[in-house]
């Protein structure tokens, strides 16, 4: 198995068609629908990192959909307690960036098993998921990639995709122009942060303990960021907090001792995030605000600007990372137990 | 707002009426359905300790039901941001304890205000909740309290309820003995964690970070121990780890000098827990399992047990949060901020 670090170019000069195609998916699911499969719910299974970019879908769909039911699952969990409703009327995408992540293999072969409509998202052509697939997505990768054909985006798409076609989507035309914008958007933000994301690195050489907050969308990637960006990357201590939930608890932990990342979203739980920052800049120490909304994210059309907030997100808190790396002189893909000992 | 730390005695000497009324719950539903409301979705809305008592429920309604959707929010995000969904066909559970925490109030208002049956939990009479509530129950709460009669139990107790009347529920009989039997277990787990959560108190005076980590219905625990339990009232930093993720990024932050709490349930996701066991037995520092096989809860029915397993870690992990208080000489109920500083 092998982490996912987007180091190596996935352009070879070569134009190349987007990652999702969405009349060819839509084509899928009628045809689906015309072998009497009625789609009832829409379960989003994957590990880490993959799991981390189905959850805006999650998210998008418990939010906008009045008709389906929709559930996210760590990929073993799904496997051996699987949800009563797992059946024909089921969508089930399960995203593994190698294409082999044993309990994502399985989790794809019993929801087809069950009679499930899979969606396969994968950056390996050879993929394991391949003969349990319904419908396989090869998805772009690396520094050279547009953002939209990254697998958060291609989940994302997907479940706009079978939103429209379920129930219909309001938001349709609006999530499409969202979509041809981001890439540009994110690569110009991602550039902004540059600069300091290496002071930041600088300032940040000796601490050994961050905290993560967000909410909305973002908050599962918040939660990766804690445990792939910081844990698995740097072997750094981190800790993910729903904002919402922050003065619930959490938030006795501050100090000037501490410190936090929080990543503002753009939208409806923006005042969620602000409660915490206006908290954060009085009390904690080092708060490092990655703020979606000073980066540019708000010319996105503001009914769907909530569920493009992570991809900016996950895109910028890459230079953070790669720039502590390089401050700490830990190469992002150093791994003492991963494809090294048995577990 | 005043968090909860279960020290006072909720007896007067009276024997009391339980908690939940399945029957007269099961009338209300009936009146509600013979009002036009036909109920399609459960929503479960709190904050903190209280939105981790809903977990459980939230999770077995997604494990169990074929047609309900359901998911769970944090107030404030569920204010900010709506599901569509939300209707006059949706039963929003909402929990309060001290009746008064401004969001839930507020999310309470919003679900009764869009048509949906608001059934609210708190363990006060006086409850802000109450104009905004549909059905109300009012809890037990301290050291001489049945674990059933708590909230945690009580939200299970409310979507086994709904489920069987909805969709019906084959476990449902199992279900109910359990609930029976629950209170003796875990009073008798209480009694035998005594003096191990004594010993590793006394060995754990000077650390500062604990991860904790669970599956299954106990996730949300996991969550609340860390946040609540240790962050909230110790003042120590904690993260909490899902066992079907500990492999996809967190596990390489482990060493001998990390500590870890493993909630170790039976049922379905024990061997998510195992495996996550068997790493940490290797190579961490700090380990303290909390097995709920060991500590009994296999008396309970196969096919429901499961869900019960957090109601005894809830129980269980107040000894070791109280001897830690003692050993550190942090009363649970400090607090620097709640109550404190405006926020």
């Amino acid at each position: 198995m092998v982490g996912r670090c987007p180091t190596t170019s996935g352009t070879d000069g070569v134009k190349r068609q987007s990652a999702f195609n969405p009349e060819s998916f839509s084509d899928a699911l009628s045809a689906a629908e015309a072998k009497g499969q009625q789609f009832e719910q829409v379960y989003f299974v994957a590990c880490g990192a993959s799991l981390a970019d189905l959850y805006p879908s999650r998210y998008f769909l418990d939010r906008e959909s009045r008709q389906l039911r929709t559930a996210g699952y760590s990929s073993n969990e799904f496997v051996h307690a699987e949800p009563a409703a797992l059946n024909h009327g089921s969508l089930v995408v399960v995203c593994s960036h190698s294409g082999g992540t044993a309990e994502t293999v399985q989790a794809a072969k019993l929801a087809r098993e069950s009679g499930a409509f899979v969606v396969t998202l994968t950056h390996n052509q050879q993929s394991d998921l391949a003969p349990h697939s319904d419908y396989s997505i090869l998805y772009d990768w690396g520094e050279q990639s547009r953002v939209d054909d990254n697998p958060m985006a291609v989940a994302l798409a997907i479940s706009a995709e079978t939103l429209k076609r379920i129930e219909g989507y309001v938001g349709y035309t609006d999530f499409r122009n969202a979509m041809e914008q981001v890439n540009n958007l994110v690569q110009a933000a991602r550039e902004r942060v540059r600069g300091r994301s290496e002071e930041f690195a600088a300032a940040s050489a000796d601490e050994s303990l961050y905290y993560v907050l967000s909410s909305g969308a973002s908050y599962g990637h918040a939660r990766s960021f804690a445990g792939s960006g910081l844990m698995e990357m740097q072997w750094l201590d981190a800790s993910a907090i729903h904002t919402g939930e922050f003065f619930h608890g959490p938030f006795e932990i501050t100090s000037r001792a501490k410190n936090f990342f929080l990543l503002k979203n753009e939208g409806c739980t923006r005042p969620l995030d602000q409660r915490a920052e206006d908290f954060l800049r009085q009390y904690a120490g080092q708060l490092e605000v990655i703020d979606a909304r000073q980066l540019g994210i708000s010319a996105l059309a503001a009914g769907v600007v909530d569920y493009f907030n992570p991809i900016l997100f996950y895109s910028v808190l890459c230079e953070y990372r790669d720039a502590l790396a390089r401050v700490r002189r830990h190469p992002i893909d150093t791994r003492r137990y991963m494809g090294k000992v048995d577990y």
